[in-house]
């Protein structure tokens, strides 16, 4: 039986959704682990985005295929074994095609910069501080030119072997309390995407880039044209559409 | 010159508000090093609430006499010094009479119990998980037997050497999405009160205190009869109102 699991976790302390060769500090890893206990034979689960080390989730999403039995009972168990900073917030039985990843249609992302960090002590972990004045105007004009389908090889860390494409159908910058926030979101992102536009759009809020640079960044399909890969830990994965 | 402090802080780290022999592990004593650098001379704080070791506060009051200067100058400094899990959300010159815990009038703490932890990825450091099933009717029957002007003796730890009446002016339970919340009012609290009051209401709902014990506890003026003291990590001193 399929099932599908929405997903929260607090990044920090993991080296990112992906297992690596070990099953220790990955989230992927530490769902498996517990799931294999409750099956009794190795389990492998597929999860829609594969964020970075210390990146988060609000809304991460995977897919499981497990002997049949109430959906409560597989979540109050992963809920139990899990370490706290992991949590299921749901379990539902699915169509046996349901994947999480190839069948998911939009994905999106937020970053959050504390502008004024002594305003945020309670969610210091899940944003960056920034505390240079950004020109939050010349950033908009800049994520015009980013939103839209191009190929984004230049906002990659990895050659892509496959197509480097995608369609990224908003970008929305809000000027909130001590905070700017960005969300991002698409059809798919390629490895550290976002965090490279938002250290793009960060070299345009603080004058290092202007608006204008941006189509030639795209068009140059280089990584070094591009900003700096902005931290990790303001970065979420917040919903994963269908 | 009289200054008002408007506090946040994530207290795991500390020991407490109070400042104690060595100044290092309390909030207080971490603004007043910083404030007595930038005076150049020892500096004493007020604070309107002794907030216990581990509890936190998202609208703590303090004020402290200083050399006049802008009150952003003071904000900034301070945030510029301080550790990351306390921020100072404004500073306001006030007139020389004000002092924030001898004129307070009201302050409103919040406490958070997680009855679905896995819910609570991001704030699971705020609050205290609870997973036994609470009979919320009847912790409501309770607190309205607490509510209203009292000797709270039973639900302090130390012995007063002044009055023990105080006036609780609300308790306000709330069923949240995996979380009961209990909001307490009143002018005033004794030491450990409002962790004791949160230890019986969760003995209530789980039905090993009744509501009509309440009476007799308030009567026994003996800190035995009420419940344990819940954790500090599910308390936080909202605000004080003046």
């Amino acid at each position: 039986m399929n099932y599908r699991l929405l997903i929260q976790y607090d990044g920090t302390r993991y080296y990112g959704w992906q297992r690596q060769n070990s099953t220790d500090a990955t989230i992927q890893g530490k769902i498996e682990v517990v799931l294999s206990r409750l099956e009794g034979r190795p389990v492998e689960i597929h999860g829609a985005g594969r964020t970075d080390a210390g990146v988060h989730a609000l809304g991460q999403v995977a897919n499981v295929h497990l002997t049949e039995r109430p959906a409560e009972e597989i979540r109050n168990y992963l809920n139990r074994y899990l370490p706290e900073d992991i949590g299921i917030i749901e379990v539902k039985q699915v169509s046996e095609r349901f994947h999480s990843r190839l069948n998911a249609s939009e994905k999106v992302y937020v970053y959050r910069l504390a502008t004024d960090p002594a305003l945020h002590v309670f969610e210091r972990k899940y944003m960056t501080p920034c505390e240079e004045p950004l020109d939050l105007g010349a950033m908009k004009e800049a994520a015009a030119y980013l939103v839209g389908e191009h190929d984004f090889q230049s906002f990659c860390t990895k050659k892509m072997k496959k197509s480097s494409v995608r369609k990224l159908e908003e970008i929305r910058l809000e000027q909130l309390l001590g905070e700017i926030r960005i969300t991002y979101r698409g059809n798919g992102f390629l490895y550290n995407m976002v965090r490279i536009l938002t250290g793009t759009l960060l070299e345009v809020g603080i004058g290092k880039l202007s608006p204008e640079d941006i189509p030639a960044i795209l068009e140059a399909k280089e990584r070094q044209k591009a900003g700096a890969t902005a931290p990790a830990q303001g970065l979420c994965l917040k919903e994963v559409r269908y």
